[in-house]
C-alpha cells in the first residue's frame, strides 16, 4: 500500500470582467465572473514542484480578458467553449478544461448607462475534454413566492412528527437550475430566455400538493419548450413563512400574517430528464 | 469621578414580517423587516438587573405581527409611525422610539404570484420622541453605471500620486440614500417612487467630472421634485472599473474591456439639503 | 430658500495591507483594512466639478502603503494618527480626516507561519480636526456565552406580552465595543488586551439578570482597569438559544437542548462613562 | 422519448443545534447544523402529489433534537450514523440518508462559559445506504500563511503570460478539506485532531515550489498519521499576497509591504490517496 495523487485539477477562479460593445452613442454591456479549471499531466508539481506543465492562473486570467477583446462574449456558453478549447489545444499536458462563467444583469436606463439588474445571475459550465465539449447552463437567486394555491397533507407519520396538515399555505422558493444542452449547436441566449421563463410558468401555473411536484412540473414544461435540453436539475429551498398565531391577543389570522424564516428550510433537490437521454456525468 | 451609565436603549432587531391582503383571488404583499429600539428610565435593569420597565423584546416583536393585523402596512413610514407612537403612548418609563424598516420588493408575475425584484431595498427610519415625530425614507442596493459621460482630471498630486488624468472612464456606485421629510404629513409611497426616480435620474443625465458633483447632481434634483424633502444623504461608493492593458498580447483597449474590482474603493459621502430647513440630527 | 450643499467627505475605503516585519528568520505579521476619509474645502468638485482640492483617493491608498514601510505599524492607534496628521497637515484644503483601522489577528505557528485567529477583529478610528486628535479603540466579532447563572423575570407586561418568566437560561451575545481614549498618549496595544479581557471577565463573572446589567457590568470593570478609557459603548445583540420543546416526543429538556436562533434578536446598546470626562462627539 | 423523473432527494437543512451536558457545575458544549438529506421511493409526490412517502422535513428536525436529548453527540460521525440508520430503517420508503453535520467550535472560559473559537469549522457527511455506511469527516476555514519558503518559477509560457517567476512569495491558503474513513470503527474526535494537526504541519514544514507542492505534502502526513484515511480531496485558494511597488516613492521593498486580495484567486483541488483503498463515490 502506497500513499499516490489522485484527481487534480487547479485554475483561476473569480475572475471579473465587464466587457463594454461600442456601437456609436449606443453601448452594450455584458458583466461576467470567470472560473477557469485545467486537468492533464500535472503530478510533477505535486510530487516535486516541477512547474513545467503548469501555465500559471495569472496568465489564464490574461487569456480572459484578452479573449474578450479579440472575440466579444457572444454568449457566456460560447464564450467558455472558446476558453475551454483554447486551453486544451494549445497547452500539450491539458487534456481537460472547465471554464464556469456567472452574468450579474444589467437593465438598460439609457444609451451609456445601465442599473443592475437584482440578485439572479445566469450561470454556465462548459467542459472541454476527451474531444467532447458540453454545455450546461443554469441560474441561480431566482426567487418565487405563491400566496395561496398550496397545499400539504397526507404524508407519512411517525413518533416525531408534530406538523398539522394545510390545505392553504405560502409556497416559496429560491430556484437554482442546471440544464444541460445534447449539443453545443444551440442558440444559447434564446434557449436560456426560454427556459428561464418556462421554470417561471411551472412554478406559478402549478397548483401544488408538494414542492416535489412543482419542481417536476418547472421541470417538464422547460424540457418541453426546449428539444435541446437533455436534462435539468433543480435545487429548491423550501422558503418557510409560517402563520403567526394572533390567537393571545384576539385577533385570527386568515392567512394574511407570516413570518418569514432563514432556517432551518426543507430542500428539495431533483432531476428531470428525457428518458432517450445519454447520461453525461462528465459535464456536471 | 465616578463610572456612570451614560445613553442607552434596547429593542427586537430583524423581525420578519411578510403581509398578504387578499382582495378575492388577487393578493398583495409587502415584505418587510422591522427594528424596534426603545429609551427611557432604563437605568434600573443596567444597574441592578431590575426589570421592571423593561417590556420585553419578545413583546414589541409580537406588537409588529398584531399591528400588522389590525391595521394592515399602509407605507413603511406610516407603520414605523403607529409602532412608535404605541410603544411611548402606552409605556410609561418609555420616552423614546425608533423604528426602522427594510422592505424587500417583489414584482407581481400573477394573482397571486409573485418574483423577488432584485438585491435593492427601501428603508424607513421612524423616530418618536418628546412629542414630535420624524420620517427618514432611504433605499439601498441601487447600482447604477454609466460606460461613458464621465473624466477625471485636474485633481491635486503629492508625492504619493501615480493616477493618470483620464477623460473617459466608467462610473459606477451602489447608492446609499436617506432623505428626512420636514413634516409626516406625506404620501410616502408616492414621495419615495419620485425620488428614487429622482435619484436614477441625476446619476444618467449628469456628464461628471467627479463622482462628488455626480452626488450633489443627484440630491439636487430630488429635492426639486418634492418639496417635502428637507435634506438627502448620499453615500456612494465608487466601484472602480479599471480599463485592462492588453498592449502586452498586441491588442488596444479603447474602452471595451474592464476589471472590476470590489476593494479597495473610493467613498463619497455628502448631504444636499435645502438652506431654510433646520437641521434635526434626532430624526437620524 | 435654496438647496446647498451639506456636511461631506471622501476616501478610499478598504484598502488591504498586510505588513511584514521580517528580523533575521522570525517574522511578524501585521494584518490590517485601512479606511480613509477627508473633509475640507470641497465644495467645488460638488458643483462644478473642478477638482483641485480633490486629493485622489488612490493616492489616499499609496500613502497607507507607502507609510507602511517608512513607519511601520506600532499600533492601529499609532498608524492612523500618523496618517491622519499626515492628511491634514499637507493638504491645504482638507481640515478634517478619519483613519479607521480593522485588524485581522493570527497566532503564530513558526517563524515565519501564521494562522488566521479566528473572527474576531480589533478596530480602531483616529480623528484629526482642528488641532486635535481623538482615537476610538475596539472589536468586533467577540461571542460569548453561559449556558446558565442567567435570569429574565419582573419585566412590564402589556396586552402583547407572552414571553414567560424564567430563572435558567443560556446568554450569548457578539459583543461590539468602542472605547475613547481621553488622550493620544496611551500604550494602545497593551490598553486593548487590558480592556478586551475585562470586557470577558465582565460578561463570565456576573449573574445576570438582564442583557442590560451584564453590559454595565462589563463596561464598569473595563473603565475601572484602564484610566485611559473615558467611556465604552456597546452593543450587544441577546443570540436567543431556546430550549426545544421534547414533551411530545415523551422527554424532558432541563436546559440541555437548545434551537440557537439567528433572526430576530434583543439588541442591546448602551454607554458607560466617567462623570467627569467632557464629551466627544467629534470623536465617534 | 419520453420526460421522466431522475435522481432526487430532500429534507431538512441548517438545522441549529445547541447540547449543552450539564455535570454538576461544569457544563459541556457542542454547536452543531445539521442536514438531512433522504432518497428512495419518492416518485409519487413528484408526479401526482401523494405525499404518503414523504417524512416531513419538520419531523426530520425533530428528530434532530429529540436523539440530541436521548443519544447526546458522542462525535458528529457518531451523531450523523445514528440519524442516518433510524431513517433507513423506519421508513419503508427511503433507502438512502445522508446527513451533513458542521461544528462551530468554542473555547471555555469557565465552568459554564465559552468563547466562540474563530471562523474555522469541522464538518462531517455520513451516508447510509444499501446496508453500507461511509463517513467523511473535514474541516473549512483553516487559514494559513507562510511569509517566506516558497517560489514560483520555472512554468509554462505562452503568448498570454506576463507573470515573472519568484523566489520568495508570501504562500497563504484557507483550507477545505474532506478525508474519507475506511470503515466507521474510528475514534472520530482523535482522529479528526490528528489530521488537522498533520494538515498544518504539512503547511508549515513544506519548503515550496508550487501551491500542489503544499496540497500533495499536507495529505501525505495526514494519511501516513492516521491509518483509518482511506483518501483525502484539499481545496486550497490561493490567496495571493501582492508586493506592493514602491519605487515610484522612493522606496524599495524587499519583502515587508503586501497587498491582500479578494479575487481573482488561484484555486488547486486535489486527492491524496492510498492505492489500495477501493474508490467509494457514493460516499461523497
Amino acid at each position: 500500500m502506497a500513499i499516490v495523487l489522485g484527481p487534480n485539477r487547479y485554475g483561476k477562479a473569480q475572475t471579473r470582467l465587464v466587457r463594454v460593445v461600442r456601437d456609436g452613442e449606443r453601448h452594450e454591456l455584458r458583466d461576467l465572473t470567470v472560473d477557469v479549471a485545467l486537468a492533464g499531466d500535472l503530478a510533477a508539481t505535486h510530487l516535486t514542484g516541477d512547474n513545467a506543465n503548469v501555465l500559471p492562473t495569472d496568465t489564464q486570467k490574461n487569456t480572459v480578458y484578452a479573449f474578450a477583446k479579440k472575440h466579444g462574449v457572444a454568449s457566456l456558453e460560447e464564450f467558455g467553449l472558446l476558453l475551454g478549447r483554447h486551453f486544451v489545444d494549445s497547452q500539450p499536458a491539458i487534456d481537460h478544461a472547465r471554464v464556469t462563467l456567472t452574468e450579474q444583469p444589467w437593465e438598460r436606463l439609457g444609451p451609456y448607462s445601465f442599473a443592475r439588474h437584482g440578485g439572479e445571475t445566469r450561470t454556465a459550465v462548459v467542459t472541454v475534454a476527451d474531444g467532447q465539449a458540453f454545455a450546461v447552463a443554469g441560474l441561480d437567486g431566482l426567487v418565487l413566492l405563491n400566496t395561496t394555491a398550496s397545499e400539504f397533507h397526507g404524508f407519512a407519520v411517525d413518533a416525531y412528527t408534530t406538523l398539522s396538515p394545510t390545505t392553504d399555505r405560502v409556497l416559496a422558493t429560491e430556484v437554482s437550475a442546471r440544464w444541460r444542452y445534447a449539443s453545443t449547436a444551440v442558440d444559447f441566449d434564446a434557449a436560456f430566455a426560454d427556459v428561464r421563463a418556462m421554470l417561471v410558468e411551472g412554478f406559478v401555473s402549478t397548483y401544488s400538493y408538494s414542492l416535489q411536484q412543482t419542481l417536476y412540473a418547472m421541470g417538464q414544461v422547460a424540457l418541453s419548450e426546449r428539444p435541446e435540453v437533455a436534462e435539468i436539475r433543480l435545487t429548491l429551498p423550501n422558503k418557510h413563512h409560517f402563520l403567526v398565531d394572533l390567537a393571545p391577543f384576539g385577533l385570527d389570522n386568515p392567512g394574511e400574517v407570516f413570518v418569514a424564516t432563514d432556517r432551518p428550510y426543507g430542500l428539495i433537490e431533483g432531476t428531470v430528464r428525457r428518458d432517450d437521454a445519454a447520461p453525461a456525468p462528465e459535464a456536471w
